[in-house]
């Protein structure tokens, strides 16, 4: 058996990143038990029924009293909440770890909590879907994909070496950076990205006359554009408020970038916008 | 035989749209002979090779002399020039169409050189891949979407119904509006995407240091939501330039759809936020 074997894992917020996460180490063979802890009892029902979790709780003190492993995968802004409760109820030698989509904030509201003999590796699957909940968990999300963990000086190596272990064997490539260079890339590859959609769509509805329809025109590209609109609501607000300063500056630096776009358009520029777009499809064909 | 046979087609641009027109048309059995006209000889050779087209020329002059229906599928700008070229060789009862992405400006051109007995009926099938040539054609581009035509008082009915036969039986639904009402919903639901697209790439590689790959970090999301990036940049210099004001009203909203976003982020308005994003889920899973 692997040096890395998880006896006992539970999974806080049971939806599509914890579940995954779950299932993928329980296909891998490194995990024993899994315990489910939520708030709603229907989404730890379906959990159970698809064999994401053996069993459950709402309290998050039973569900991580003998865990050797501790997951974090609720709403980022709920998560320096939600570990302070579960901090003192750890066993000795037990790891915390998340996978919340903003980490310096995370991190900083963490880190002072922890209690002696308990660590904390914080990471950030880079792997989604728009959708949600443990209907949406599947074993495989995260093969292929990226795992960003973001350790501090005052994380303790062996708990290090076993989380990247762990997302390894749910298939990811893992990388390390600091908190603030994570938050900072992500604000630009992923956070800005949703934001563009999401002002996108309603800007879109605001185009049209009352009486027609505007959106039953789109055509594959809009709706492609627009799928990661859909995205759930509270855990988009809840990494907007958290990256704030770098996604406010990604944000701004795209609205230069249209602003050009805009008035070379005004200006009737030919040959810029031709090396505009020219530009973007040289950049974008280049990582696919 | 249907009363809508065309006994001899020229398409001028022999593209993804052009190529896709020929082919739906011979599939459907409506169409006996087929000559391309374009400029390079390559395309014109892969396009033979491929049976969209029988033959081709160089001389558009030659090649609309004996068609019965002349489909122009250049990029946008070129279309009045191409049409002015073409329009005293056509037999008389010819039907001139197209497929340009914007409408006014094409019609408005065009329509003061159209000589007695021929008919010219504007069209956009809104459907298209961001591929391009005569490479990327295929027979059922066009199925399951719609074509809008753009007649107008000038446009001969006979020719109208003719030309909705053909994308008819190239799968399509055809729809009927003005060319003004066509400009403003496509402006709002293909070209701003296009340049909201083009805008992001260009700020996401702004935002890395120059030592590192930002996009080689970029998830699914981020490649289906700049897939229409990479489109090709001469036909989109060309449709930002002839739908210039519309265009330029859209980018206009978004641009205050973003900064309501980008406002809420900065003063933290939590509920604002979740209220957004959620009507932006609401109306984009409408469409799906
Ligand atoms: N989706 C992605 O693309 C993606 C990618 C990488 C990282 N992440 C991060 O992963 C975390 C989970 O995202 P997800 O996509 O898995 O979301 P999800 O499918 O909605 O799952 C989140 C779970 O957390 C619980 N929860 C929701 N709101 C809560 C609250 N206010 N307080 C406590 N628990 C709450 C819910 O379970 P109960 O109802 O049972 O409590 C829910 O099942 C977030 O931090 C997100 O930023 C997401
Ligand atoms: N792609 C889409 O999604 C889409 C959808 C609906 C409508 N449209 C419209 O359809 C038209 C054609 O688009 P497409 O996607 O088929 O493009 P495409 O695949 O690039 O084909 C355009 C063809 O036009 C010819 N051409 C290019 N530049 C020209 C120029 N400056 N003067 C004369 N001919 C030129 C080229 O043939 P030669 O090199 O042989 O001359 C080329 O094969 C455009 O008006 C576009 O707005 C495109």
């Amino acid at each position: 058996m692997s040096d890395f074997y998880v006896s006992k894992l539970a999974v806080v917020g049971v939806g599509l990143i914890g579940g995954s996460f779950a299932l993928a180490l329980k296909q891998a063979g490194l995990v024993g038990e899994v315990v489910g802890i939520g708030r709603g009892r229907a989404n730890l029902e379906t959990a159970c029924e698809r064999g994401i979790i053996d069993s459950f709780t709402h309290s998050l003190v039973e569900g991580v009293a003998e865990a050797d492993v501790v997951f974090l995968a609720t709403p980022v802004r709920t998560l320096a909440r939600v570990a302070a409760e579960a901090l003192p109820y750890m066993k000795k030698g037990a790891v915390l770890t998340d996978g919340g989509s903003v980490k310096a904030e995370v991190v900083a509201a963490i880190e002072p909590l922890l209690p002696e003999g308990v660590h904390f590796v914080p990471g950030h699957p880079v792997a989604g879907t728009e959708r949600s909940g443990a209907e949406a968990a599947f074993a495989t999300l995260y093969r292929g994909r990226r795992c960003i963990l973001t350790p501090t000086s005052r994380t303790d190596r062996g708990a290090l070496e076993l989380i990247r272990q762990l997302w390894r064997a749910a298939g990811s490539e893992v990388v390390d950076m600091t908190p603030e260079k994570h938050d900072h890339i992500l604000a630009a590859i992923s956070h800005l990205p949703h934001m563009v959609a999401y002002a996108l769509v309603n800007a879109v509805v605001g185009c049209g006359d009352q009486d027609e329809d505007i959106l039953s025109y789109s055509a594959g590209g809009f709706r492609d554009f627009t799928r990661i609109a859909s995205s759930d609501p509270t855990m988009w607000r809840d990494i907007a408020l958290s990256n704030r300063e770098a996604l406010l500056e990604v944000i701004g630096i795209f609205e230069k970038s249209l602003a050009t776009v805009k008035s070379d358009i005004a200006a009737g520029n030919a040959d810029a916008l031709f090396d505009f777009f020219q530009r973007s499809k040289q950049r974008r064909d280049a990582i696919v």
